[in-house]
């Protein structure tokens, strides 16, 4: 009897809703091969990671097996899919596998990282297959947001794993291949030991609704409206991006696109030929020439984005277009958790102008890209899979998922980020645990999580922060007085001195009245001196700052 | 013919939903005597103040007039209307009039600050009223979501106001007076010149629900929960409180109340005679020896605050409680716009400890405390108003309220903070744009928001902090190389060498190329030293971070 083994192991998007990465394994125990499906991003805050520009996985579990990974498979081209292959592949250096407009997003990922475009290679959909390793790996063509997405098959001499990938049931999405049931029943019927599934709508009680339910409504919405039609979608969404345009178009206005993302999507989509019948488009110069109610904008930034087209648009000129009384701006989103007050913020900017705001609450102009609980228990059914394993998705989603798929008879496990899993038999077990984490992107450099860098900055951006500056003769003494720099701090408090000049007197008595012992220790010296200028602070504002202790001792 | 006019002036509520803090005045122009609606908070976020501890309107405008102002009234005793009192009162010295209930509270808030509680005057409710200089003041029982709130009735020789103060349409809120539409309609017929009234939920598009549709639910809930239960609400709201506290009572179970402002509620409801019938209930070391499945708690904390009991049941113990699987919580709450990301975080917490989490979404155990647009509506058929004017709302809440009222022919004027209505012609006119602003409350001191204290923590927060000293002797020539303290910048860079030594090192080049003009000049050298650390960080970390310089002359 074989002692190989079929692994499970998410590195992230089991336990958040972002930064996908999950790695299969096959073979023996410790020795697996291994293929990495997905490498995405997920976005920063100011709440916890401030001044960080992009959130991915850390990998440095794979790093250290990089020469048992066989290759890394895009299952579509979101950002929390691909987004950090440039940053991580140099560290794993194995091909890259994704379907043709896929394929065309990963390599300007990793054209800015000065990596061949040859290392990604363009698969054909299911019942195509490629090899890896012992990985017979086949791309299933499935519905979602974005053109072309797949459902991975990953056969192994260990078994066969639907992995879903995003995904909703919609079969007509518009642009991208409907979802086809008899495929899923199909493939089903060849035996599936675990299907890995999107969990993202799971609280959904509702059967999903179709992309092909917006045409009707947002041509009657830009028919109607009287001044220039700007509406913003996420740029991937390509059928809606269509829609809108078509709508544009059938109104007898001009459309025009806003926004890098939205022009670097149609491109792709153009060249690999998932888009076609897009109408004709006028640059924002030639706009300006087009009477405004002859106008329909498409742009980006419907989650606030405070750089992007429609953040600009509400604050004021966007390449020489200007939003007026009268106009219409159409959020064709919904608003991420988080995103909320950004979104409100540009809304009341829109409201200030007079600019009618129109957004998604009537249901009208916006459909979800994931599968809702009812749909996620059609693919269940039709895929009749021995164990089910929720992905995507916060715990909560990843519960809630598991308990759908228990309460139907099919064995399941909770697994999030660094939880192992073993399907090789009848049921999934836990068998290891790795450490997994998170690794920033700041600026130039990849720092992790824990490091600390962060959580410094949110700690000054709480409490403000304080240089203390002391020189010390040759004789370890003070050569003159201490002196302060604060930033972040109100410039006077209680004693209405000035906060620099409280401290600098609190300070300069210690260090007067500090024995020669702590003047010749550098920690005790700049312990003293942080306790006394956090102490005095306190007492002063009410606040205890950061302190950064500076001793130059003449030496 | 009189001169005198009557002025309406927004300081804070409208154009944001909190802060409330609403003036109007009657006299001669400039010389009006003066009343103050209300004083709240509103609360800080990471993202625009870090640090902060509370928000609340810039009342420079009305200190500078304290000689005209006659009173501060309070229409009820929620954070927004009431929170600020303490902070500003000793800047005004004015009686500050309310009914029992509020009026208990505002003396809390006003004892934290050593002022008597004589200054608070309790006052029954209309038809009674106050003579506050030229206004005649009536408080008008009107349903919200806290006991006792009141339209306030202000009489004066240039006309009848009705400001409707915080409010819902619900003829059985429970705990406090019912909407009695004949008393408004009464009021209406008296004549009354503008209706300042309530825009929260203008957006929503059905009849506001009673808070009498509750328990049946609620009680239905508790009653098939096995495990332990707790829910939170808002603490102020006493009905839900009561309704939570029977719920459990009539499932057997004993009632536990956690948390500060939760017990500070019940308080001061009892106190005043506002909440009778209140179930009996136990402390938390009492609850400690009923098994779970006996108990009922009732937390703070349902906008995910950090502090309270909702969030520290979430992470672990609190006062030796423990929530476990087969446990429930409700939030019998909506989430606040901005709050959604620690709400998610928590109810994830919880599902990882395998409690079952029942949030609004079916919208059967919460209902909203503010009118819907048809309330409003109804509320404008019942008042008659000449004018309407919005408040209590975001610019697009305000837009919108206003424009129903000026489709249903009434006069109409959008008023944000700081822009000062005349209210005596037939119709509003702005004659004035005031100053306005926020002041936070950082610790001890009161800052304004645009003083670059806070501005300063989110670029650090954004970009790091580095601090550069370079010390220079009697004859302006460098004493030593300059060093470097960073803080929140990652430790090494592109050239793997550590961050600190690169700027040092680039730092000391530019020192020692300084020519003799830039050495002896403190502003050149700063700009000089500021620029060169700048630069190199950006080539180090791809960050340009905020810089410090501290020129220290040994002179």
């Amino acid at each position: 009897m074989s002692s190989d083994r079929l692994i499970y192991l998410p590195l992230g998007g089991a336990g958040e809703i972002g930064m996908n990465a999950y790695v299969y394994g096959y073979g023996e125990p410790g020795k697996e091969r291994l293929i990495l499906v997905d490498i995405g991003v997920a976005f920063p805050d100011m709440d916890t990671t401030p001044g960080v520009d992009l959130i991915f996985a850390d990998i440095t579990w794979l790093k250290e097996r990089a020469d048992r990974l066989e290759a890394i498979i895009i299952t579509h081209a979101h950002e929390d899919h691909v987004g950090a292959l440039g940053h991580v592949w140099k560290d794993l250096n194995v091909p890259v596998y994704a379907r043709a407009f896929t394929a065309n997003i990963a390599r300007r990922k990793l054209e800015e990282h000065g990596v061949p475009e040859e290392t990604v290679q363009t698969v054909s959909p299911w019942p195509e297959t490629i090899q890896a390793g012992p990985f017979k790996l086949g791309f299933v063509p499935i519905s979602h947001s974005i053109p072309e997405s797949s459902a991975l098959l990953i056969e192994t001499p260990g078994g066969r794993i639907l992995h879903s990938g995003d995904f909703k049931i919609d079969t007509d999405p518009g642009v991208g291949e409907p979802f086809d049931a008899d495929l899923f029943e199909t493939i089903g019927k060849s035996g599936i030991k675990a299907l890995v599934c999107d969990s993202t709508n799971v609280f959904s009680t509702y059967p999903g609704r179709s992309e092909s339910e917006l045409p009707s409504e947002i041509t009657r919405l830009v028919g109607e409206a009287t001044g220039m039609v700007v509406a913003t979608t996420f740029a991937s969404n390509l059928a809606r991006v269509r829609t809108l345009a078509r709508a544009g178009e059938a109104a007898g206005r001009s459309v025009v696109l806003l926004g890098r993302a939205m022009r670097r999507m149609i491109e792709a989509a153009e060249a690999t030929g998932v888009l076609v019948d897009f109408p004709k488009v006028i640059s924002a110069e030639e706009a300006q020439d087009v009477p405004r109610e002859h106008l329909m904008l498409i742009v980006t930034g419907s989650q606030g984005e405070r750089r992007a087209a429609t953040a600009q648009l509400a604050r004021g000129k966007y390449r020489g277009i200007e939003m007026k009384e009268g106009d219409t701006f159409l959020f064709s989103s919904k608003t991420i958790p988080g995103n909320e007050k950004g979104v409100i913020r540009i809304i009341n900017q829109f409201s200030e102008k007079g600019v009618d705001v129109v957004d998604d609450s009537s249901g009208l102009y916006h459909v979800s890209g994931h599968a809702n609980g009812p749909d996620l228990q059609r693919m269940h059914a039709l895929v009749q899979p021995q164990i089910m394993i929720p992905m995507h998705g916060e715990h909560r989603h990843l519960r809630k998922h598991s308990r759908l798929a228990a309460e139907n008879g099919m064995a399941t496990a909770l697994a999030v980020n660094g939880m192992m899993l073993d399907l090789s038999g009848n049921a999934p077990t836990v068998v290891e645990y790795v450490d997994t984490g998170r690794t920033y992107l700041d600026g130039t450099v990849q720092i992790g999580a824990l490091d600390g860098v962060v959580r410094d900055r949110i700690r000054m951006a709480l409490n403000g922060h304080v240089v203390v500056t002391a020189i010390l003769d040759e004789e370890d003494e003070p050569l003159g007085e201490p002196w302060c720099e604060v930033m972040g701090l109100p410039e006077t408090g209680s004693s209405n001195a000035a906060l620099v000049e409280v401290l600098e007197e609190d300070l300069n008595q210690f260090l007067m009245r500090a024995d020669p012992r702590t003047l010749r220790n550098d920690d005790k010296l700049e312990e003293g001196l942080r306790r006394i200028a956090r102490q005095s602070a306190q007492s002063e504002i009410g606040k205890k700052p950061e302190v950064t202790v500076v001793v130059s001792r003449m030496r």
